[in-house]
């Protein structure tokens, strides 16, 4: 645990600089925009700790697998989201020696990530070896509005001699990733070009026997130089090396002078563009936003962010810490995924590192839709289940290579392009619920928006082909007179291969049923026989074998302690608590694979999550028994862990816990809880956070179309407040010591219940609170 | 399946070159003399398949582990024999021109391993691309006295043609392993002298991260050329390179003439000689060696495989492809491992290739030891059982690195120097059986051998070691009120992570009781408190808990069908039988992992693998039931699977079912049955062959001290006979269908029980058969 960050409601900020966390840092001040994205690197050459990294989004690189035992019916391939050309890179060289921070004395230094405004800035003033004094000021962002393209505003301040000062922009693809499985280059040139302070430089990513897609990037970059703030006649001198392109301009400086580049740079990939089209299209890019200017970039950018806000924002009133997490939480967030383009997702470290190859998860699904249904409009979450229809004949595909038929479809575990890309065959073979969390996510959105035409349009194939796999992947137990499913890994993934995972049987009966009603209400609309013949849908075989695994499921159960089983034989295990091993913690440092795996100590939440997503199937004593066996030998060792906990503590109104829970995640990275910051963020464990305020503190719910509170504040808070977007309506929800207030600025009224009380909402209305609640 | 290779029952012979099997040759034709050994590689250049193999034994690699998601536990490196200085190399250049049979027009060929004699030939009649015929006739052998030496005549003639030849012999160092995990070297160059027919080459095994020692190999080579049969008069010019030395001669020659090279190797390793000695030990065994000269060396060389054959044969009457595969067998592991070094172990490929690392595995104590035992004298044995008492604190040190204390010892799963190098998790942690197989060994080798004395001098510590792992191993189970042990693999590696494996769980009570049993023993010998003081033995408390998990380990079984179930859950699984799948078989290449898990299907000898260890704890009811219950589901994909079922199937009288499982194991590689015998033959399996004659077939037991056999021939021999070492004598037995013979030629008499009847053998004593013995 880690905490040099200093407290501030809206930003973040490094206070004196920390060199040894500086790859840390870099992560928490990562910049994105949904189409590319950056680590919190400097401009200038840094030799000391640094992870370099900028990504454009969608543009990826099937890294051969690594494995030291091959399985049948591994993939390939790895899909990894790749560092991609450094735009950023701007060389000051002082008579002649680069400026190296490394190197420096470093007399002040101060880094801010402005969430508030998207905003990275930085200022320093070092002592070269040679005994100059600089002052360095730097600020950047990636624009909102014009998402493929970022600028930069830098200057050098000369504070104690005179002499000459070079800068070099430059755009440089002889980039690595430090995840490469064999530790090659995944970039080749294809052109450059460089003219009067402009550089453009065109990338490819290298062949592949995989027949992956190769994708082309464009970076342009223009500059501008003011000394003194005024506008500079400079020369730059063109510099062309192997994926490298540069403009040197060197400067005469006098004491007290200060330069300031200007560098924008656009980034344009073939997964949007036509490639022979890619240079010219960046040039008129580079055209466009420097014909607006730096100044103008900037504000419309602000505005862009300030809207977001008004979308997403949670206040923590009496609470600084909190309310800085809980915004670093939306923050991050919101620049990883727009919603805009769905062929996009969510990689569980965004464009903040190269850890998990950066592509799609289940968490997508189980975490992140339940944020952007009540943050980001309709579209966003639709187009994040629209992917998944995507990619459906390749998860059909992807069963097939598993011995599946009929059209039955696995989703992969770890996805770019809809085929699979994990490799240990207790998660890619096994983890299966996934199939599962993939449906659910298609139940919650209709849920939420109320949008059940997207049943016809897209979910009910997906729903067909995921119930068909489930058909074919349980067995018949004749010993016990049960369908079975036998060599799962549940979410738990400190269990392996094991028979009746709990969450996985429960979530495949669910499926089942979920589908025939889906089948039953789409069977209405005129679409029904298209799809039904599209594929080739046995309507009365097909749904008498689903039945009979509804009806015939086999549920692990003690019926001693009234709670579910995790799995057959989780009894044989000595139980025991998390609290009387706590010098042995965390157990996936400390301890062995094999004693993880038969210890009874669970990773994440496994027949919880199952008791989180289907609350409402179980009555109170049913959640408290299984809470109350299951929390305690929980060792919250993914990030995905404490906010599902924090949400049932809530709804159990055990309070404390919830809390605990939630502070575990809020801070997560912020305070480097789990000593890997700086490999990038947890990003999709950041929705957890927001649902463990909105779903859990607040108790939001939607209940038969209507909007469900059930709030209360944790102590030491004083109140809190969040936008949430329901039915095409942000409303505000301010909860005080007092009361819960719900704003809904427009002229339509919405439907919500308050403890049970409902309201139609339009203005503001004011639910007094007492006795429970309000504590 | 590939039958290329000419029956015979001395020899494996190859007539007419098949370049597409070349790389299977190779591996047949492998020759090794225990300390040293090498693929069946043309002395020439040649460029098509083939797997250059040379390998000196005990000298290997710490490859660093190759995988694809890292588990606390896993090892750094994988211990791998590696590809070691090829001393057989000669260049042969006609005008200029290198000899290349591959380029090469090829009239007549033949290569023969002949195995009653340990020698390589070939003789070859080619057409160069310029038209030149050439003969080539090769003869080579790895000396079974020198056993650091080889030596090679190798002929060229000129049949049409006038000019010069250039006989180029080397020893090149710039080889490679195509295994190594990240396609790096292993070796660099120490030294490397050349002199007047003579070339020596120091290379070292590259640094290494882990404190793994660096061997140093000095290879040292002398040759002599003939021309039509009379010594040449010639001038050898000096050849260095990188890794390399080599002495040129380039000789004028008419058509008709032959020139005749013969060339004396010596390997000398740093694990066996000092360092700074090695060069000058290598030039004192070159003139030892070629004192002797070749004749004198291949004689013998010839004496010694005689006298191994007199030990060890098998012949088989009215069955050449059966006999040609059992003395295949025999050949093979004769030459891998001669039993004098204590150091040394059995590889799973032996000295014929590179797959597996050529460390060591459980095979050598379950499938290795017994032929050892009954064909090599006893130290042959106690060596193999010394090599593990000596890495018993590794072993120790093992378990630690995974949790337990107190002395428990975890065998590793692979070693060369007693750490573990296996790294994927269901095997490395949880095959935890291999020590059981460790332990039984020992008892194995008491029983055959009646040298209780091994108890107190090694075998206890290591027994103790053992029961304390097991101990520690086990828990449990409030719910079964019984001992369970959770998360293993048994040696059906075709299940992952089960609970209560029978087999293991057997094995671990037997070892229990066994180390109860030894501590009984030793306790009335002079050194038992030295030992027990040594290991820190808490007598009572210790012996104690192991009684307690002895009296209540929980074992699975199915009452309704009175067999033994393989772990938990083994009935709730689909059941069907290999017959039903059998186009899908191989399973291993044609399903995915998780399919095979899921299923029932069995990879090799599991329940029965403890039925076959522990025959006499259970009736013929029960050892039928068991056998008639698995064997049908049992896919046998492990090469040591089916020995254990045709010795199972002979004991049980099932002789069809012995017969075919015979015929799976015997000429697995010679008829490269699973379609890897390029990689290298299945050493260890070989053992097996071996077994499912003597112990099979013949029935050859030792109870009570006494060795028993219960014969029977199979269908389609006439007659065989085998060689049996017991208790310091070598007797010769005959089965015919009349009657068993036993010849023992020694003065003192041993005590054989046939079908029940005791003799005192001495002389020749002749069991008459009838009725069942003789069908």
């Amino acid at each position: 645990m880690k905490q040099y960050i200093t407290p501030n409601p809206w930003s973040v900020i490094e206070e004196g600089f920390h060199p040894e966390e500086n790859e840390i840092t870099e992560s928490l001040m990562s910049l994105g925009n949904g189409r590319m994205g950056q680590r919190g690197n400097f401009e200038e050459k840094y030799s000391g700790k640094t992870l370099l990294g900028n990504y454009v989004a969608g543009v990826y690189f099937p890294d051969k697998t690594r494995v030291g035992w091959w399985k049948n019916g591994y993939p390939d391939y790895f899909a990894k989201v790749i560092n991609a050309c450094n735009w950023i890179g701007i060389d000051v060289e002082i008579d002649g020696q680069i400026l190296d921070l490394h190197t420096c004395q470093i007399e002040e230094f101060y880094r801010e990530l402005d969430m508030k405004r998207g905003v990275l800035s930085r200022h320093c003033t070092a002592i070269t070896p040679q005994g100059q004094r600089v002052r360095i000021e730097s600020e950047r962002f990636c624009s909102m509005v014009d998402d493929e393209s970022g600028a930069i505003k830098y200057s050098v301040k000369a504070l104690n001699f005179d002499g000459h000062i070079t800068l070099t922009p430059y755009l440089d693809g002889t980039i690595r990733n430090r995840d490469a499985n064999y530790d090659e280059t995944f970039w080749q040139e294809i052109s450059k070009e460089t003219s009067f302070a402009e550089g453009i430089l065109t990338l490819e990513t290298k062949p592949n026997p995989y027949g992956v897609e190769q994708f082309e990037v464009t970076t342009g970059m223009r500059f501008d130089i003011k000394k003194n703030g005024k506008k500079l006649d400079f020369q730059s001198h063109p510099v062309k090396n192997e994926k490298y392109v540069a403009g040197k301009v060197v400067t005469e400086i006098s004491e007290g002078d200060e330069l300031t580049l200007f560098k924008y740079a656009v980034n344009l990939s073939s997964a949007n563009y036509k490639r022979e089209e890619l240079t010219e299209k960046a040039k008129n890019y580079l055209d466009r936003i420097t014909k607006k200017g730096y100044s103008s970039l900037l504000s419309e950018h602000e505005l862009a962010w300030a809207d977001k806000w008004e979308r997403n924002d949670i206040e923590i009133v009496g609470d600084m810490e909190a309310q800085q997490g809980i915004r670093f939480n939306i923050f991050h967030l919101q620049q990883t995924y727009t919603g805009e383009d769905e062929s996009l997702n969510i990689g569980p470290k965004g464009f903040t590192g190269e850890k998990y190859g950066g592509v799609t998860y289940w968490d997508t699904e189980a975490y992140c839709i339940p944020f952007y249904l009540a943050t980001s409009g309709k579209h966003v979450a639709r187009n994040l289940l629209i992917y998944r229809y995507k990619h459906l004949a390749k998860a059909i595909e992807n069963a097939g290579k598993l011995g599946f038929s009929q059209g039955a479809a696995l989703y992969p575990m770890v996805t770019m392009n809809g085929e699979e890309s994990h490799n240990e065959w207790e998660i890619t073979f096994e983890e299966i619920h996934r199939n599962g969390a993939i449906a659910f996510a298609i139940y919650d959105y209709i849920n939420y928006t109320g949008d059940k035409v997207y049943l016809a349009e897209y979910g009910l194939e997906v729903l067909i082909a995921i119930s068909r796999f489930w058909k074919q992947r349980v067995n018949w137990s004749a010993q016990k007179e049960k369908f079975v499913m036998l060599g799962v890994t549940g979410p738990n993934e400190y269990e392996n291969n094991v028979n009746n995972n709990w969450y996985t049987n429960y979530l495949a009966v669910w499926c089942l049923k979920y589908t025939l009603s889906a089948i039953e209400y789409v069977r209405s609309q005129e679409k029904a026989d298209a799809i039904f013949a599209k594929v080739e849908f046995d309507q009365e075989a097909e749904t008498k074998d689903w039945q009979e695994i509804i009806d015939k499921m086999y549920f692990p159960y003690d019926p001693e302690r009234e709670v579910f089983l995790q799995q057959d034989g989780f009894l044989d295990k000595e139980l025991k608590t998390v609290d009387q091993i706590s010098e042995h913690r965390p157990i996936n440092q400390k301890w062995s694979w094999d004693r993880i795996l038969r210890s009874c100590f669970i990773k994440q939440a496994d027949v919880l999550q199952g008791l989180y997503l289907f609350e409402d199937h179980f009555d109170q004593g049913t959640l408290r028994r299984n809470f109350d066996f299951y929390e305690p030998m929980t060792v919250h060792e993914s990030s995905l862990s404490p906010c599902v906990h924090s949400i049932l503590a809530s709804s159990l109104g055990k309070k404390e816990k919830a809390y605990e829970m939630y502070v575990r995640t809020a801070r997560l990275d912020l305070d480097d809880y789990n000593n890997d910051t700086e490999d990038g963020l947890h990003i999709t464990s950041m929705a957890g956070t927001w649902m463990s305020v909105v779903k859990g503190f607040a108790g939001q719910r939607v209940r038969d179309g209507v909007l469900v509170l059930n709030p209360y504040i944790p102590e030491g808070w004083d109140a809190y407040s969040f936008r949430i977007g329901f039915r095409g309506i942000t409303m505000r929800i301010e909860v005080t010591r007092q009361a819960v207030i719900i704003e809904n600025p427009t002229t339509e009224s919405v439907e919500v219940q308050v403890w049970g009380k409902q309201y139609s909402v339009l203005g503001e209305v004011r639910h007094e609170l007492k006795g429970a609640a309000a504590e």
